[in-house]
């Protein structure tokens, strides 16, 4: 047992139905009364109840897809001209992105309320795009100081949306498993998560417990097992999974959440007999004697997407992305990676094979 | 699902064997070359080798249980004398206490090495003793900014000495499921504890897997569970049980692990049928269809004292304690609590009687 483990300071808030009051609580016990409020025009019905509580003296609307340079600018020169004290959040990991941005480069505290199972305001990571390329790091800056999940803000999520950001969230979690630094304490997290993700996808889905989509209580598991996935994923870091989703998405510009589902059962498939002790983990925490039969159970109650061509990608990036997932294979991955592997694991997931 | 959960920032680190390597890459991460050791006497064997890689500038030997104001007073003095710019402490509960004094009074950073199962080192709560009065409070200043675990530090502890340490650490798990700020990554903390400690302990007794009791392995475990029990109890609050040994301790000064030791297995056998949940984590935990059993089973293989008049405690006690036990009983409490029910306990306790 050789680790270390860094616990980041952040206040997590479970307030259902009263992110109004929580987020003013928490905006007030960080001492600051001017807010820049941050929230997409599409995410305005969440954000509207929650910035009529605050004293918001900016509201910021434009939000773009993994932050691009010249809108983080914006949002920042936004920021030091109201003279805000405060960054609120409302929204998805996007909305998170430009308030990491902002507070990047202002100093100034955020307050996220998650509007998916992004999972971002639980990391200190932050990420910027300029062109085609991302630039990524962590800083302890960006990490919001509080986090207010409700539920109520979430009933309104498509169901399939829901579905692939609770699995890209699930993601987090079994990567985190194998993550190059994985430890104890983020292998429980993980297992929490686990548990938490699969009991609340089966009710967010409106599945075999017949609840309606809207349930709070499926939604509040979801978050809840979101939140440790990132807690764990953030710790970890970077398994193979995530290497595999970065390469895809770049390549071909695949939908974020809808790639991590789809790659998911294909990399569990191939670590886990390598893997012995994390995939029993995985599979109790999915309440079955097999880890893969497990998510496969998962995926098909809940309508998981399956197949990286619905989403775009064309047959011929099979050959093409190998070379570049190779290179980003992490050491410590507990299977043998090869060639042969990789490009057996692509096709499956790009045709949509069983696992 | 209603809670507020708040993550302190701290990095743990678990070196076996390397203690003195770890404890100088924490300092210097700390940026600081001027270091104020605090360490006993006592516990001087672990503390030369880590002192000789140190930048020492202050060796502080005056450790006293309970940190009276006075031996307080005069480690803050000289801390402020020798212009350190970070405390580094080896040793048990009471020498972290100290270095908590010391960093309350002048800020400074603490890289905390803990020789026992006291858990001190992942809380930000400090205490200070001035006559019969201990007066505690939490203050983020005086939680260490990193703690370094070495196993090899504890394989001098005396086995009797380990258990009661390692099940006073078992006391701030099980406590903690009912803590009055319990919430659900507590309890998940709290778990892994229990687990961790059983494993620990049953190897650190030199129980039947025959292991010595300087068995790395089992104290690593020990450690392990220590931490997570301490961070999900100072999340989550004193229950009953703490409360309880609160006024037994302060009463009868009865020695503390020992106190909480035999204390414990009354607390979960009045709790546990009015928490169903909280005491099928602990027999899950335990690996036992029974928490109460499972917990007799471990008590029986370490050896654990069973009755506080082997430590002092007078029989007219029993009665003498109970307005005050009544007094501290936190609301949230799972069982209703009366005079008679605590009068039954605290005999039970008294005189060793199977739970």
């Amino acid at each position: 047992m050789r680790f270390t483990h860094e616990n980041l300071r952040q206040r997590v808030v479970f307030a259902p139905g009263s992110s109004p009051e929580a987020t003013v609580a928490e905006v007030h016990s960080l001492g600051a009364d001017r807010v820049m409020l941050i929230a997409s025009k599409r995410e305005a019905p969440q954000a509207d109840p929650i910035a009529a509580k605050l004293p918001v003296v900016l509201r910021h609307e434009e939000v773009v897809m993994h932050v691009p340079t010249d809108v983080a600018t914006r949002a920042i020169a936004a920021a030091a001209h109201s003279d805000a004290d405060a960054v609120v959040t409302v929204g998805g990991g996007s909305t998170t992105g430009l308030g990491k941005a902002v507070a990047r480069a202002t100093g100034l505290p955020i307050v996220a309320v998650p509007t998916t199972y992004a999972g971002s305001e639980a990391t200190d990571v932050w990420g910027l795009t300029d062109g085609a390329t991302k630039t990524t790091g962590t800083d302890e800056t960006v990490l919001p100081r509080s986090i207010v999940y409700d539920a109520a803000l979430l009933t309104s999520l498509p169901a399939d949306t829901a579905v692939a950001s609770g699995l890209n969230a699930l993601a987090h979690c079994i990567d985190s498993m194998w993550g190059p630094r994985v430890d104890p304490i983020d292998r429980v997290l993980a297992a929490e998560g686990i548990r938490a993700l699969a009991a609340g996808l089966n009710v967010v889905c409106g599945g075999p417990a017949g609840s309606p989509p809207d349930s709070l209580d499926g939604i509040e598991q979801t978050l809840y097992g979101a939140y440790l996935g990132a807690v764990a994923f953030a710790s970890a870091g970077s398994g193979l999974h995530h290497k595999i989703c970065h390469v895809l998405g770049g390549m071909f510009t695949l939908p974020h959440a809808q790639t991590h589902a789809v790659v998911l059962p294909h990399v569990l498939a191939l670590n886990g007999p390598h893997a012995p002790q994390a995939a029993a983990r995985i599979a109790a925490a999915l309440d079955c004697a097999d880890a893969g039969t497990g998510l496969a159970a998962l995926y098909a109650t809940v309508g998981a997407p399956t197949a990286l061509r619905d989403y775009g990608m064309p047959e011929a990036g099979i050959a093409a992305a190998i070379p570049a997932v190779l290179a980003a294979v992490p050491a410590s991955n507990p299977a043998p990676i090869t060639d042969d592997v990789i490009a057996a694991l692509l096709r499956a997931a790009w045709e949509g094979a069983p696992a």
